[in-house]
């Protein structure tokens, strides 16, 4: 098949964070991707494999990180680039690479929103480019697979709502669920912290430490309330309450939401499965069967399993993810996969 | 004082596990407290420093292992004996250690529940001496203080109830809250699961590893409701939802629960003040602050902050503690200092 | 390539532990392997996803394990056979195997030893089967390429002695250090003691602690000191310090000696890297550079370095591997492809 | 007695960070401390408790940071004050502190150094205030208890000479090892590298991360080679090998060295036991067992034990310590305890 020896040139603007490294990681040994511009303000000038050694081995390695100039990168003849930049700062260079052509696939939160004013509300500056949110896609693939097949600019959903949106979306369609009731305990490692100079996140700090954090109002409400919402066809709000737990990576979730009256445990099962069905990378673990981030962590899965406590009359959903790769890099290759035409799971099947 | 020189010759029964090797360590230091027996029937004859070399300098610690044999026991002078043996054995030496004069605080769940058929529901077994049921108290002792000093036998309340209870008894008591509405995510270190030669809690399957378990009806339940309705003057169920977390120790807990109609944050402040003035374990963070286990461990303390979900009218309550300490050897001890009159902090203090 | 397309029929004896599972892990992704039985006396009936969830996703996961049976391995039509069993109990079955035509790959130490009298020696029991000895072939793929891709019957090196005959060999070759003076200090991820039901190996015995085990007669030390002292050209004996520490997989080594008299830097960097020109798991770090756990593991990569202790006339070198990979499974697949024509890097690339 | 009662003023300069933290922990809970000043540039105006939630519960607590200036911290009535400050910053305030008639217990590396040549050579500056090096005194109270009890300036050793010189100094003292040949490999806990924003540190860097540093010269080198060299009569060198590891505290030292001909094991255990007789912080292992870090953790002890590698001629001893308490702050309030005529054990006998 003449698709499977093609090989896009592809940009990382902002590698040298643990969603960039995640995106060298994979992109690297993808077998479409030739690798032609990785940017880091503070890295120019040093190769990947300088900073990666872990990364020494793979041939493009040598490949050195250069400004995160949108001419420059354009001359490298890239025809799309990753973002893992912060909000805020990824809407003014994505302005500038769609501008020159290219495919935007944003890691950041800038183009997840569809509402300014949502936006603003949660990230506390008003929108930087709200002209793009009309044709931005979110991209979770599960859900928006055509969408993000024909998009320019996808915005690659956040490490907290992937673990959230997947098991409940199918729940919420089906209506089981009573959508005023949900409340969803996170665990993150603490790469989902960035790689940032900050005492907050020290070994010291984090290691045999386990303390909630962001509440009541984490910014990754805005998203995750948005793709309830529209997945119950009405406004709904959720509480959310994540933590900061001692690994390096994987996200849990579990979410408790009451069902509506008369649903059963098989109608969860069913609504799932339906949902799911040729999904590659949603493992349904099953009823009774509880998820655990060490049979994902570095894989793009998620897995769900649920639980029905019929004393209380609630659905208990927990998932498993990692939140680099299903979280971040590996659901932003997906979308990479979907653009391109490729197979959905090229360069991501490694377990 | 008179008291303060008083040496209280007191037993261990099961002192080689993480509960039993934490009342170890608890005790031998305890300025009013003379060791006086130490059972383990695996480890018997050898000595407590050979068994545990971090206690190998402390005055005591040269006392060997003994069968765990009531008369024996008895025979040492043992005017007090802490329990720290499965559910189902704690009772049966319980009842023998009572009938030889001895005041029994157990540490096990078997004398918790006041209903023997509720304990049987949980634990799968008829109660093993249900007529002791009516003079154990459950050995919270913020909340049954005067109860605990005149009893002799002490249910030390488990680990997960210690760190639901406190937060949301002076909410119920206060009617602020919605007693149906309640939902308990706790993360709890791994010696939660006891020293026990299982492949399950190997370090390479717990370290890297988030996951939830005991769902949907974990054993502590039983006690965790029993006290909440108590509190709430009726019969109210919750779900609750434990996670097995890779630290030694800690458990953190995070619960919601809808606020009545118009109750105020100040409210929820004012009500946990109230109850815990005066309370020298209860550390309250105030309105706002996040707890986090790295500040207790090790220590009997509990901390508790809390924040109002004002978009959806839930308060959020975040505890943490050492689930060996406040959790279960620290407030096992507490039970004790007020069994004799002591200061309720004796041996206790050290942060 | 008609070689591309050839997968060959394999099986893994004993594959429920920490071993067997990285091999598992590699084999059903392996290009060029149709795994056709894997076994496990506990685990029989239970199919590999069942017993290991991360592994649901691969094709060939819903194989189940069968008993350990020599006549039902060669029924499935295996060519070869991991064998990730203890010590004694792989001489029993590689005979077995062998006599029905698969070749086999053993990771225990049964097969390393030359010496029978050194086997028993380090082993304390008469060894199994000293007639295999002849022909078994230490599988250092490094070092004996050629006589693995002849031979029957391979001796995987056990996972401390690869992090430290491989930066040492070329240097003894060499004649560049006094053989007498050499010290290996090893630090080893908890994995590396086995999946088994030991309250040594909990989470709470091995998290916060660091310790030396083993003094001073590691059974290592026997296969260590037979390649050392083939490559110095004389007996030599090393001091051997492994430790304990607490991280899931990886070794990292330390080693010193003495350098011969005018003995250059240049010249331990000369010797290294002619002789793992064209290697391409052995990544040589330079001098002055000191090797990382976290950049190699789940890699079959070894990363070594060197420094020049001028002060004191010493090399300092340091190596970094991943004991269930380059350190067992990995480099057991190293020598699978050498046996088989493949690419000695098939199935092994991953980062 | 008299002494019982008397509470000493004192201060602590630069206590925000990992060694000044564990000070502020000795000390609050110092029977015999006055805790009256306390200092922290960028903490200046906060409460301890405010800094450390751990401390919350602790008189004393409610004390606030203050900038580190001589005659504000003398203006408080301080007698001693100890240092937690960088090397270089650390001479400049002891020597205002001194003129002041204060004791000065110093943690950095600024007076551990007789010659300020070898001084200058490890820390790359000239030494800022040679003159007070011929006063100051090496503060392992192990070796110097009596010129501690006299002194006005305590440079408190490093935390891993402690672990080094405490194995080593009794057998070099004796004549049983051949000096040349000592080679120390220890291993830290990431407390050591200090509270500083730095992403070196970060959790996910040291997580799941083994590694060597600072090869071949790391700057303790000066101070064990000073006393080691004392211990032996002449002029030696080591070779030093530290390690990053992924716990919070601890230090594990496994040192090597030859035996003189003819040395037993019996005549290590002898000097050593002579050593160590009535010195309340060493514990002796014994012959043949290792020491672990979890054993001591949070507490002032030292634990040590020996092998004799008789296949090598060497004895390889093995040391188990708290950075931050033997290593640092207890070892410093135990020369407190000397300086003042205290209990050497006063407010350091918690396990």
């Amino acid at each position: 098949m003449k698709m499977a020896m093609q090989r896009i040139k592809t940009a990382i603007v902002g590698a040298s964070g643990y969603t960039g490294s995640e995106l060298l990681r994979l992109l690297l040994q993808h077998p479409h991707v030739d690798l032609c511009a990785v940017t880091s303000r503070q890295e120019a000038g040093k190769a990947i494999s300088a900073l990666f050694p872990r990364f020494r081995s793979l041939p493009g390695a040598d490949l050195a990180f250069m400004e995160p100039d949108a001419d420059a990168i354009a001359a490298t003849g890239a025809q799309v680039a990753f973002l893992a930049l912060p909000h805020g700062v990824a809407a003014e260079i994505a302005t500038a690479l769609l501008a020159r052509g290219l495919k935007v696939i944003d890691l950041s939160a800038d183009f997840r929103i569809h509402d300014p004013g949502v936006y603003q509300e949660f990230y506390q500056h008003p929108h930087p480019a709200p002209e793009l949110l009309k044709s931005s896609v979110y991209g979770l693939a599960e859900m928006y697979e055509k969408e993000i097949a024909a998009a320019s600019l996808i915005a690659a959903p956040g490490c907290y709502p992937t673990s959230i949106l997947l098991p409940l979306i199918p729940l919420l369609r089906a209506n089981l669920l009573d959508p005023h009731s949900i409340i969803a305990n996170s665990m993150s490692g603490v790469s989902g912290a960035g790689k940032k100079a900050d005492t907050a996140y020290l070994f010291c700090e984090c290691n045999e430490s386990l303390r909630a954090y962001g509440l009541p109002k984490h910014r990754h409400l805005a998203e995750i309330e948005q793709e309830l919402s529209l997945a119950a066809g009405e406004k709904l709000r959720i509480t959310f309450i994540p933590h900061l737990v001692p690994v390096n990576t994987g996200i849990h979730s579990a979410i408790t939401a009451s069902l509506r009256a008369g649903v059963t445990l098989e109608q969860i099962g069913n609504a799932l499965e339906n949902a799911y069905a040729g999904k590659p990378f949603v493992r349904l673990l099953g009823a009774g069967v509880c998820a655990d981030t060490k049979n994902v962590t570095r894989t793009n899965f998620i897995d769900i399993g649920w639980h029905h406590d019929a004393r209380t009359g609630r659905v208990i959903l927990t998932s498993a993810e990692d939140n680099v790769v299903k979280g971040a890099g590996g659901q932003a290759v997906q979308s990479f996969n979907l653009i391109f035409g490729l197979d959905e799971k090229a360069g991501l099947h490694s377990v």
